[in-house]
């Protein structure tokens, strides 16, 4: 929370910027028509920061909104070196060789403005990147982990309306990001690594409690054993945790991205989960509840925003929160006068 | 989120309400000299939600700060049967006889505003609150999580500046209780129940995960064995969470409140951890950090309150987001629309 406290909302303009070439019904056409060359520039348009941008890519939305939601969304999370890559390159391709179609996205707060994005670099999955069913998108560069949520869902929306069906979207898990991909996936997927032992520490705290399902990559070779002794203690573990969805029990599974065992059954158990959470209702309402957090997420955002940049806010605010820090000043009083100080400046 | 976003803030007056009959110098003299009297008039104060006694408690608040902060705080909770009042009542019981003043308080955001609170029936710790070195302090009746949350931290400052050097802070786990309170506390203790089997599906999600110790409560007779196995298993998965605390094992351990037995140990674990989390700083570092958050907190419940209770926004909120849970309005169009009714509202 105090990390965010002084960024700039996403719904924060700035600079000025030429109105985009095409028209908005340009942009909702070609989509639709899933015209590679438009998708990328209408996915541009929505991560544009500016204002002129951001009030067509939202009337192309709008507009796209009735051809959106028909795609499984589903998330991919691990551990450092669990072979989250390899895996969505062997993934993916099997699924677009059984006619679905796939977009990659990336939620990566860290990558810098220019050049980086965990999937800048498509060598990464460069198969699955020359599939003409797929489509990787790397992340939406630069700004605040909230800029890159909107971006991130919204490009799932354009790529739903081009008619991808599967939608992969892959976190780094730096900062808040699993939690924040968790919110706008139907589908979890935990990737970790062989072993029951220590490295198991490295899983972020309340990462597997989100997750519908565990998966155990590079169960192959001399590390199946040791991956058939993970499985267990996993299913062991989760028999603790309360599931992240109701009605659905997340298990442990594994597979090899390397010979391809397992991963016909990973999509399975998400075929499963999706027939399953659709027919009680529990996936319609975990939609409906997503959109408005999120809706309500944006408005905190520039609520906050707007009190923490408001100049006479700012300069009071240090010395504030010392005395706070330091136990000096209760914090009831510390907010009465910060908002006494943000209400004056306002009636001005 | 969605819970509260409509609730008014605990920083919302109303009502008019005579001054206190004591004054701040009365309040501060009577609280340091542990006077009961005053310092449950004292607390009745902070709980006020009436501008004027607010006025005076801060004032109160800010002259008790110096004498603050020495006690341990110490957070329980526990799932349903797990058996907080006896525990409560035989482990301040204890303290009190080695010569420590213990203060419980209690944060239950569920009790009714005029009658109702977990610690309400002092029979439930009849022996405890009759030990003239403890204070036994009910819930603050009625208002949202947040209200109880700052009714709570101010009770706490009060006490300690009466002298109580341990706090115990109860919760009943309703809502987000237990999450408030770890905000609070230094150190923060999960009941649980012999047997390792599906009761402890009962455990909420992410509770056992912010839980600095376990404590099988009810180790006696038969129960006795069934608890050794149950301290296993939970030790077997508290090796795959990360520990609440930075340098700090979370680990389970076993007690009866009945027998007494594993009562005292649990104490040294509370002191070894008050020793090693001082020496390493992580303490002092924890409570700047919930001051701060607790500020921001504060202030965004303003925020939120401000914008929600805005007549024009209430008024059409409800289409709104009915549009975005059908998927018919993008949500970042949705706090586009509301932000500027917000602002046309105030430009007024």
């Amino acid at each position: 929370m105090s990390d965010a406290k002084h960024d700039r909302t996403s719904l924060t303009f700035s600079s000025t910027v030429r109105r985009p070439r095409l028209s908005v019904d340009q942009y909702v056409q070609g989509v639709l028509e899933n015209n590679r060359t438009i998708l990328a520039q209408a996915i541009t348009l929505v991560e544009s920061n500016s204002p002129v941008h951001m009030e067509v890519a939202q009337e192309v939305l709008g507009k796209l909104l009735p051809y959106t939601g028909k795609a499984i969304r589903v998330g991919i999370t691990g551990v450092p070196g669990a072979g989250k890559s390899t895996f969505i390159e062997a993934f993916g391709t099997m699924l677009c060789e059984r006619g679905h179609r796939v977009a990659v996205l990336a939620v990566d707060p860290s990558s810098p403005v220019t050049k980086g994005s965990i999937l800048g670099d498509k060598t990464r999955m460069e198969l699955l990147s020359r599939n003409p069913n797929a489509y990787i998108r790397p992340s939406a560069a630069g700004g605040t982990l909230g800029g890159v949520n909107r971006k991130t869902r919204e490009t799932m929306l354009i790529c739903e309306a081009a008619g991808f069906d599967v939608i992969l979207v892959e976190t780094v898990g730096v900062g808040q990001s699993e939690t924040t991909v968790r919110s706008m996936v139907d589908f979890f997927l935990l990737l970790m690594l062989t072993g029951a032992g220590d490295e198991l520490q490295g899983i972020k705290k309340g990462v597997i409690e989100i997750a519908d399902a565990l998966l155990i990559n590079k169960a192959d070779g001399e590390n199946k054993d040791r991956a058939l002794i993970a499985r267990g203690e996993f299913n062991r573990v989760l028999h603790y945790l309360q599931p992240a969805t109701t009605g659905w029990e997340t298990k442990a599974h594994m597979c090899s991205s390397l010979t391809g065992e397992g991963i016909p059954e990973i999509w399975t158990v998400i075929e499963r989960f999706r027939d399953e959470m659709s027919h009680s209702g529990v996936l319609q309402t975990r939609r409906q509840k997503q959109a408005l957090d999120w809706m309500q997420s944006m408005t905190q955002d520039y609520l906050r925003s707007h009190f923490y940049s408001n100049p006479e806010v700012a300069k009071r605010l240090p010395e504030v929160e010392e005395a706070v820090a330091k136990g000096e000043l209760s914090a009831t009083s510390a907010v009465q006068q910060l908002v006494a100080i943000y209400e004056k400046s306002r009636d001005v």
